[in-house]
């Protein structure tokens, strides 16, 4: 089956037909169907498929001994996303196998595909949240209680799907049975495109966090309070979101805001508060800490000048990733070999291989994405370069398998 | 029936028990509730009651001829909004009837207690919607097409609640029968409380208005994009809060957004739009005017510098009103025969007496509210201000009626 084919089936789950964009949050129905997609596709190769505790599916290809090579990525999306991220590699893995069994490669170690749940933390709020909770970067109790913005827990929404929330956590067995994770993903900057490069090797991944401020003030009507008078969250907010911007340019840093929600909303009324999300991320963990200090202390003078009160809680850090330097040696040695030259690169953007690098090797394959555009529906790769990954994740696989 | 009793029965209609706001938006089962409290204490009363074609509810107490004295408010809320502002006036209209008929006053004129349908704009958008469509402000074709956040349309809401669609708009007929309105209402700042004063008269309303921006830039990674790359709509949307406020303090007007909604709304994602609504507000319609250019002149600089698109639509606009001072001087004559002192001031709060008084002589009383806090549950009026308010308001009809 061809990558073409493979991504064909795919492609409408979870799709608003509006805007093209996807909506695959975690034990969601459009999940579901992509989660029986991956199923249904490994089985049809002959390869076992089970789930661990925390909903992360794993496809077993070849004899389940200690020293398998995994690879894969994530199925879900950020609300109205783009079709490449996560599902790439996803799919990838899938048409590397296609390619090494019509070789009639045998892996002498077992080649593991995995998709991870909730990798964009876009239903609760914690990215990567399966492989945090399988290598205990997330402590279950914490986990259990995240809620979704209807307010359903974590447990309720993995109850509902058959799984028992009670035993969500570390699983240190099948940790130690990986000898290699490597994760094939589209790029979501433009540093290929400028290096005329179809295919790049993860350097590292910049620290990053996301951080919830909450402003509160108070309703009052917006015709006849006094400016004086007022308690108005949004004004602060605004002061944020531009300290964060600046902050950022000025360390060579990125900083955003997404979600904002204001309550209670109405047009002719001052809201009584602004709940909202920085996103931050810098080349160190010292620029991303000196960033988020400088987008606090402003919130904090602005909210204290305003009478407005201030909370922020760290809803998710990741330190700073070194991709394993000789699991990456040897992979642009499989890549040589195989007439493939992919530049190496440091990405800005979070993922389970950063998550899984805390415990055993990994290391990332980016296909080219020509216009940068990423969590999007306008996120795109060109075909030949999905296939040229193809080809790389292959050979990387019967590399490391053999 | 005291004040305090009529208060009792119509305080837990459409209240949220968590914060103890209001969410009485027209044609919801919390409406419905509130328009049959009202039938049912006017019919109480010996009052016949009817409904305009545009929902707009009256009650009938005298001899139904030409020159009737028209008084009331509105039942609708602002989104989480508090118990006055509106209810205060319908139900000091059915205690001061009560005040009235304890001492057998038989009304030469007819006395037409009003309830008004969506003032607030708070579900379809345009304040003071049912007094607009009786006067022929608002075109009814447009009026049927406004939807609320879930997309049901006002002709489809008022189908839905058994008028017909179909025959909204202006009432000539009516509104000629009428000699005059006075609606009384909870002040929303603290003239009052500052002069002393438990009742206020009003002497004008400042013209005032509502502008949607639509802000539209591109979703992209937060970890990944660069800024040079971003269309980042929400730096835009910052930019114009604080313009908004800086513009109105400097020009003794008053700005506030007070509903935004970011689009897609992911916390790891750039958005891809923001919508937002500026309630501006000014002494005079020249002021007015200055104001609502600068926000949009910065907005579209900032627009410009970040690749954003800008649209801005003025949902509605009220002219400066000066309430009739003929008939402000009698009621001032009526409250002084009674020994009620009331100052006269402006305020900046649109009212269905301020639609109405295109059309015929109408007037405001104002009750105290000691925080001067409107569009709040912390909204509050002491019972001893508005058993005053009642006594001035039966005086006034009283008189008028006489």
């Amino acid at each position: 089956m061809t990558l073409a084919d493979l991504w064909h089936e795919l492609e409408p789950l979870g799709r608003d037909p509006g805007t093209g964009g996807y909506r695959r949050y975690s034990w969601t129905p459009a999940d579901a169907a992509c989660r029986a997609w991956f199923t249904s596709q490994a089985e049809k190769r002959g390869l076992a498929v089970d789930s661990d505790h925390n909903g992360n599916l794993w496809a077993w290809w070849g004899p389940r001994r200690e020293g398998a090579i995994a690879t894969g990525s994530h199925l879900d999306s950020v609300p109205n996303g783009g079709a490449f991220d996560g599902p790439l590699g996803v799919a990838s893995a899938l048409a590397a196998v296609d390619l090494l069994q019509e070789k009639n490669f045998s892996p002498e170690r077992a080649v593991v595909l995995a998709a991870f749940t909730e990798e964009e933390g876009a239903r609760f709020g914690v990215p990567c949240l399966g492989s945090r909770l399988l290598t205990g970067a997330v402590d279950p109790d914490a986990a259990r209680a995240l809620t979704d913005d209807a307010g359903v827990t974590l447990a309720e929404a993995m109850a509902a799907a058959g799984y028992d929330p009670g035993l969500i956590g570390p699983d240190d067995e099948r940790l130690s049975g990986i000898a290699a994770f490597v994760e094939l993903h589209v790029e979501q900057g433009r540093a290929l495109a400028h290096m005329d490069a179809a295919i790049g090797l993860a350097e590292g991944i910049w620290p990053h966090g996301r951080w919830r401020l909450d402003f509160g003030g108070r309703a009052d009507h917006a015709g006849t309070a006094r400016f004086a008078d007022r308690k108005d969250p949004m004004i602060v907010y605004a002061r944020a979101v531009l300290a964060a911007r600046h902050a950022a340019a000025e360390n060579g840093a990125l900083a955003t805001f997404g979600k904002v929600i204001a309550e209670p909303g109405g047009s002719n009324a001052v809201c009584s508060s602004v709940r909202a999300w920085l996103d931050a991320r810098a080349p160190d963990e010292g620029t991303l800490e000196k960033t988020v200090t400088t987008v606090r202390s402003v919130a904090e003078r602005a909210s204290a000048a305003h009478g407005v009160s201030l909370s922020v809680r760290q809803e998710s850090y990741t330190p700073v990733v070194h991709f394993d330097q000789g699991l990456r040696q040897r992979i642009a040695g499989a890549l040589g070999a195989a007439g493939i030259t992919a530049p190496v690169l440091p990405t800005g953007a979070g993922h389970d291989a950063g998550v899984l690098a805390a415990r055993l090797p990994t290391a990332m394959l980016f296909v080219r994405n020509p216009t940068g555009i990423s969590h999007s529906p306008a996120e795109h790769a060109d075909l030949a370069d999905c296939e040229a990954g193809v080809r790389a994740l292959a050979a990387v696989l019967g590399d490391l398998a053999r």
